[in-house]
């Protein structure tokens, strides 16, 4: 017990440290210049929106979290004894408010680093503007690691029992479902907005400052992008850890529970040593210097666990490594596969710009075409991964292959630091872009923000991969943390067979729950669908409304009123984020109490399974849609004007573009929280099912 | 065992009574009128080509028949010496030609009515053109219904064993994949070409015969509705009869094996009854003349089989009934679901219209919703009917319960002669209205047949849902059947406890199948999608060529080239049917022999769940964007022009409808067999399956 404790503080430890890293990064940050006043303006005015709206969404949110706190404490303990309703409950509050706090954490380095790599750019070239940019992702990325690690990792230490911590997870997931859909609502209505009006109506560029809807744009990229990325992985990291964690305990002891959290500590570690990887000069290729980045941070995170795996479990040891290594590998796999179906150059994305000749319609089809095909070799990736897993991980003891699976996921997700880093850096880059625009920078600042954003563009599409692939494979680690938690349950020994509980497809309840289960994914994308159309149906008319009333927009004279639509966004973002939030979190519910515990079982695998799917598909088809268009824009089949005149391939395009993107930033997005919620409410409330 | 040879016999004599009275019926529609020489000239184009589309198409499928009859005979009983490979040869034989046959009788039947129907509604009224294209209807449900049951019991009658005669189903269902595929390509390729080209570029009507693919249009309304409806419940109805047999077969024995068999005997009088009470006057609504014949079917069927069971099961008897009566009413509610979300008088069509204000990208998003939306309440109908089936068949002999989910198939699909009969009148009216156009008859016959037109939107719609969940209950009939295999199969005994195969979600084997198998009906989502795009590409060319060309076509002087189109189509549709029906076909192979039994028991699992929803999501999107376009049409939201101008609220209709038709009448309806392919070749290999 005592070296075990010291395992535990060494996580502790290693995640203060990413937290400190982050913060003396933080403070390196805010010493460089914000350049002009303009600059600094226009950035102020983003940072306000930004944390306006996460103020706002916190406190929408304040009630809910005690609501479900009052009832961890009043009624989970009525419902078995045994529950410590109390430990439940801290371990849920410590979960939501560390999930706030990387938010705020996140939101500040990115908002207040976008004047300042502007400023990089323009003052001194490429190099030091990826760096500034970099710099504020690896806060982002460090805060939601170091955040995950320490708090698992002190709640381990006070309460020694990986359940209830689970809750921590549970707080974390059910604030990331809300910030990922009202996050995907607020930046997709802006965009929208700030799009149809600003750019097709009034025929102005993009980001310019006589657009009403400009700053919530900018607002949006943050507060959806990062924000919202960063609240998910910050939840697949603690879900991951704990179920990793149950699974352990009961396999191994605390050994087992361990292990997890030093995997998590190297990965953490190697993550801070990859950022300084991270450089290039003036001429340089930004890309590269992420790859050499993210690279670095796998092979030391193998070698650290290879090492650690052989220490921990004598000659089983070579098993688990192979098994985080598969979920290393599955991680770089995901993301290569998402940059080919997404990528701009490779053939899916060609056929969608293709058919675009034939109109608005063809384009559309093939890019759900395109969408549908992405799903198949991520699942075989994915198939191939557990089975891999399982049976290395059970190569010597056969009991002990289901820690392979939870050990894939922890392996998938220690690098966590470094690919959030790499996802946030984006929109810092993107929005550095829209204040040189806005703030009158000369066009060569904007061409070296541009060259960074491209780059973001890729690390997104990464990272999207990343959180896709981690949401299932933390799904599933929760999954077999669920099925050990039922054989616990005295209420439920009926359901067992030796011992084990067995989940059978034969079972009518077990159908029932996967039918169901399997139909959520649908009714959620339907949900953040239709209310990106409303918000942004609401944004239109205000932006329509500001140019009619308004006279001297447009030649310069008055200043449209930003403060307006960004408060539309958000009170739009936060109304329709209850919806799917409320189904997200009572299914389950409904499904365990009413349905018993095997038709859960079979919820969470039909979730899981069309969660996944859907994932994959909104968020390629949107990449590739977006990506079409960009290809014609550089001035592929005809470009946007042929002889002077809106060239019908590029508006076909738009179109997709359009229907894309609450695909990609809204719906799909939303189903990696999806699948984490149940999976956590899951887990709670499998010990206190009575059938 | 007499008097179960009795029975057996009974089911042959009525599937022969079905068969007689289509024949005696069609010679009846044979002595109407076939009107003016043009309309015979018309009628006689389109029955022509769909011959060569049907020639075409199952002359392709010869040699694939061939090479699996081969290998059951050769390869099966090498892997297993009990397996009968000649009987399972003869049988997919047997299954491939009856489906062909009744393709045959069906496109015969439909195609030589349209002209009739026309005639009946220029020289009689509505009442007998409804008669005459609701008989045309019902030859194709009766000839598909009376073949089904005649095979089953015939092949019965002479190998006794229920598990032989799948591969009855198997032929079926092999067959029916490609005829629904092919089908579904060549219509919309046909129809997306004669809209394009014709209605939008040269801005001539719907069916006009200026068109050069009008003839290409009206074939594959014929060839896609009527030949592939027709072929998919075929083999619905054979897979769960059978499937009802082999799991009636295990529980009760031969009585539990031949039940079915009656109960369909039962639904095939019914449905023959129920034809009796479609009729109509001049100024009634033909809506509810069908509504009468399809209630009056439901309720004797329900009749008959509350006494069938009563005598054959005695107290058991009313649990069974109950299972059956749950089947005919899932039916119903299906029915119900699909109209609610699809008709122009509703709330989600009407959001998808308003959303065209804003242009097609919303257009295109409300639609996704709404199909998204739209799976939630069949899904618990589903899960509500197996667990209701599942419990009340069990509730006396809590062993007998599985037989309840085979049997609330076998309920749903009995009065599938009505419901194809139903569905299959749409087409006939349809290209009534299409000759009426061409051969230039007054008004007021065109508003005849778009009154039936309309009708048959609402029928198809029902039917659409009927073949959905007929699909969703025969793959859960067919898995349980799968499941009694694997318990025979002696290799397999290592997978069982207690005698019972477990497919326990916990092992991996079968989370790899299961996410296989989801990801399966994306797949071929997509490559039927893509098929479309590049089919109506060819199409598109070939009609602006012809209107290049033939300089005399727009001023009546040259007659285009019909028959060019309808070769491109029909070739289009052949080439590209094939990649989706190999996937189809063989990834149950891999998984099966590669992986085992469990895993297929996933895929199965997998592939049903999405396959499922797929078809829900995007039949309803698609039904949905068809009917917001027409409620626009109908002069809501300005109509199709406002002041001399084309109205931009419904082009964006347009696009959304142009989206919707690969959607609905392609990739959608493909998800039916798709299930059933992947059912129907498991049991098969169930009992070879060696690991």
């Amino acid at each position: 017990m005592q070296e075990s404790m010291t395992l535990a503080a060494i996580g502790a430890i290693v995640g203060a440290v990413a937290l400190l890293f982050a913060l003396v990064t933080f403070a390196a940050i805010l010493k460089e210049s914000m350049g002009t006043p303009k600059m600094k303006e226009i950035s102020e005015a983003i940072q306000e929106g930004a944390m306006a709206y996460l103020n706002r969404q916190y406190k929408t949110l304040i009630p809910f979290t005690i609501i479900i706190a009052i009832l961890l404490v009043l009624v989970l303990p009525r419902l078995d004894p045994r529950v410590q309703g109390g430990a439940l409950a801290v371990s849920f509050l410590v979960g939501a408010i560390s999930s706030a706090i990387a938010g705020y954490i996140g939101m500040n380095s990115t908002t207040k680093s976008n004047a300042r790599t502007a400023e990089a750019a323009r003052s001194f070239g490429l190099g030091k503007a990826l760096k500034v940019s970099f710099r504020a992702g690896a806060v982002m990325g460090l805060s939601v690691a170091g955040l995950g690690l320490l708090g698992v990792s002190v709640l381990f230490l006070i309460y020694k029992d990986p359940v209830v911590i689970n809750s921590f997870a549970f707080g974390a997931s059910a604030i990331a479902f809300f910030a990922r859909v009202g996050g995907g609502i607020y930046t997709k209505a802006a965009d929208v907005g700030a799009d149809l009006v600003g750019k097709v109506e009034a025929g102005i560029p993009e980001d310019d400052p006589r657009n009403p809807a400009t700053i919530a744009d900018n607002v949006g990229d943050n507060v959806g992008d990062t924000a919202g990325m960063g609240a998910d992985l910050f939840e697949s990291y603690a879900a991951t850890t704990i179920a990793a964690m149950i699974i352990g305990n009961s396999i191994f002891g605390v050994k087992g529970a361990l292990f997890p959290l030093v995997v998590g500590a190297i990965g953490i570690i190697a993550s801070i040593l990859g950022t300084f990887f991270v450089r290039t000069g003036e001429g340089g290729n930004p890309q590269a210097a992420l790859n050499v980045g993210l690279w670095s941070t796998n092979v030391m995170t193998a070698i650290g666990v290879y090492l650690l795996a052989s220490w921990t479990f004598g000659s089983e040891g070579l098993g688990i490594f192979f098994a985080v290594l598969a979920g290393l590998i599955v991680n770089v796999a995901i993301g290569a596969l998402t940059e080919y179906y997404t990528a701009n150059n490779k053939p899916p994305c060609l056929r969608i710009a293709e058919a675009s000749k034939t109109g608005p319609a063809t384009n559309v089809i093939h890019g759900l075409a395109v969408g549908l095909e992405s799903v198949f070799w991520p699942m075989v990736f994915f198939a191939g991964a557990i089975y891999f897993a399982f049976w290395v991980a059970g190569w010597i003891q056969p009991t002990h292959a289901i820690y392979g699976i939870a050990m894939a996921a922890m392996g998938m997700l220690s690098t966590a630091g470094i690919v959030v880093a790499m996802d946030s850096f984006g929109p810092v880059a993107d929005n550095a872009g829209g204040i040189a625009e806005m703030a009158g920078l000369p066009p060569e600042v904007r061409q070296k923000t541009d060259k960074l954003d491209a780059v973001g563009n890729t690390t997104a599409a990464i990272a999207k991969g990343f959180a896709i692939g981690s949401a299932a494979l933390t799904a599933l680690a929760l999954f077999q943390a669920f099925a050990d938690e039922v054989v616990r349950n005295p209420k439920l020994q009926h359901l067992l067979t030796n011992g084990h509980l067995v989940i059978n497809l034969n079972d009518p309840l077990v159908l029932v729950g996967l039918l169901i289960g399997a139909s959520i994914p649908f009714v959620i994308g339907s949900s953040t669908m239709r209310a990106v159309g409303e918000a942004a149906y609401g944004m239109v008319n205000e932006v329509r409304r500001q140019f009619r009333e308004i006279k001297g927009i447009m030649d310069g004279t008055e200043k449209p009123d930003y403060a307006r639509c960004v408060s539309i966004a958000t009170g739009a973002a936060i109304q329709k984020m209850i919806f799917p939030g409320l189904v997200a979190v009572i299914m389950p519910l409904i499904v365990g109490f009413g349905l018993g515990a095997l038709a859960l079982a079979g919820y969470l695998a039909g979730l899981t399974a069309t969660g996944v799917l859907m994932a994959l598909f909104l968020a390629n088809a949107g990449g590739a849609w977006d990506n079409a268009k960009k290809w014609i824009e550089a001035g592929n089949l005809g470009g946007k004007k042929v002889d002077g005149q809106p060239n019908p391939v590029h508006q076909a395009a738009v179109i997709g573009d359009t229907v894309g993107d609450p695909c990609k930033d809204t719906s799909g997005p939303a189903m990696n929280p999806l699948i984490k919620v149940a999976g956590t409410i899951s887990l709670i409330i499998g010990s206190v099912l009575f059938h």
